[in-house]
């Protein structure tokens, strides 16, 4: 089975405690891809400007599993972002952003991509995401992601959207944002109520959450001792839940379960470097020996 | 085995969205006691006032598995707590504390209470804790919990007491507080440094996580979507855990990981009503009910 990712693709500059990577490949639909990609072809949609590297394009291009004929180049210059973390890391601190040739983004999907099974509608706004939903052709499951910034100003569009997708995927603080509450487990229960099948919050450090009709299940990130850039760990973390499940392609409570720790523990692994600097050394088979670590560390006798 | 604890008995009024309880029966002595209780045999030290309720000594007095012979009655009135939640629930706002008997405290250990194998320190001076530690007799294992005050005024004497424990169990706020850090899994590691051979960082809604020299273990809370009060969750947590490591007998890695799931099922149960409400109404088959559904949540196949 495949999967289908419209998103963006950026350029992006970041400081952490740990360091700073000045003009690094990032984007949501970047770090999804290749997170997804290690376990199911991906199709990925966005737009880049001119200036954008051939190294950050041919890293995508390269990676088998990835499929770029959906990345289009057009005149200009590429969605850039430049952020800041301070201390505990949860919270990026925006210092500047550009849109640039993603401000005009008008996905148009290619026709051998538009039969894809499994579709992720990355971080984008509503009105883009349903343009997206139109030009597919009956898909298996539908799962977007969304943000602050189109909760506070596209709010009836996101609504809107909520009852045309399977699946929301979301942070803590866009889930109390969205249901105006201020508990997370009230907050998943009432996105249930607005539309989708099923919610995944995410929670950064401390795991990530999913409310589904058969209950909520909770799991907690994989530990790591190596944060150095949170940049795309949700990003990430997503393309490990609908990774696994397009390779699963099964969407029953287990599959669902192993999919969230997948997710865990791609997320894990991206935070310990910037960009994609850890993705690029991880193999296949690096993230089961992490998966079986996280499994046994879960497992209670 | 038995386990002693030496803590805080309380009258606590306390306010949260779900509603308010008046002059309950609180301390962190009174939820740690009635939560190991599930377990093992408690032998609970602790002061109150002439006001104390008789209601309140009894619930204590009549629980089997706890021995209220190290409660004592002084002249004066019982350590009162008066506090309010709001939002998320994670912190409270204290209103009013008045220290009355328990200011003056100073623990005598009953005679026949002097050779229990397992000792909890709850919440207190270190000053307090350590003339509990040079009145017992070769403890198998001691924890002590501490907290942002004495973190803050009596940072030496902590620093000494941490080299005389076996374990510290404290909240992740506090964590961060001790090491001067910003970041838990730095925290937990420099707790380590500090002398203890454990460190349990209790994360409220997020679960809790365990440091020692085999790793670092973390766990979700069990997701209620009843909190009601979270006075008195992470006694009932460190309860549970230190319940369970005296029932089991056991220090390996498996018992903690038991442990540590025990005290979360049975803080999620405290959470879920005022005071010791919920737990007068819990039987261990229920709470061995709810640790078997948090058991199938984390297991992954």
């Amino acid at each position: 089975m495949s999967l289908l990712v419209v998103g963006s693709i950026a350029i992006d500059s970041v400081e952490t405690p740990s360091g700073q990577a000045q003009e690094a490949l990032g984007g949501s639909a970047s770090y999804f891809s290749y997170a997804a990609s290690y376990f199911c072809p991906v199709r990925l949609v966005g737009v880049v400007g001119q200036d954008f590297p051939d190294e950050y394009l041919r890293l995508l291009q390269n990676r088998e599993n990835i499929d770029t004929a959906g990345v289009k180049v057009e005149p200009g210059k590429t969605f850039r972002w430049r952020g800041k973390y301070k201390g505990d890391m949860n919270v990026a601190e925006t210092l500047d952003v550009e849109l640039n040739v993603f401000g005009s983004f008008d996905p148009d999907i290619p026709a051998t991509f538009r039969e894809t099974p499994y579709v992720f509608l990355a971080n984008g706004s509503p009105t883009v995401q349903r343009k997206v939903l139109h030009q597919v052709k009956s898909p298996k499951l539908v799962v977007a992601d969304t943000m602050n910034l189109w909760i506070e100003t596209a709010r009836h569009d996101l609504l809107d959207l909520l009852k045309q997708v399977d699946g929301l995927i979301l942070n803590d603080q866009e889930a109390l944002m969205l249901t105006e509450t201020t508990q997370l487990v009230a907050a998943g229960k009432k996105i249930l109520a607005l539309g989708p099948k099923f919610v995944i919050v995410k929670k950064g450090e401390h795991g990530a959450m999913l409310f589904s009709d058969d209950g909520i299940y909770a799991l907690p990130a994989f530990p790591t001792d190596k944060l150095v850039d949170p940049t795309g760990a949700g990003d990430s973390f997503a393309g490990g839940v609908m990774g696994y499940l397009t390779y699963a392609d099964k969407l029953d409570g287990e599959t669902f379960k192993s999919a969230m720790a997948y997710g865990s523990v791609v997320a894990s692994i991206n935070v310990e470097g910037f960009s994609l600097a850890r993705f690029k050394e991880t193999t296949r088979h690096d993230i089961d020996t992490r998966f079986s670590k996280y499994r046994d560390m879960l497992k209670l006798v």
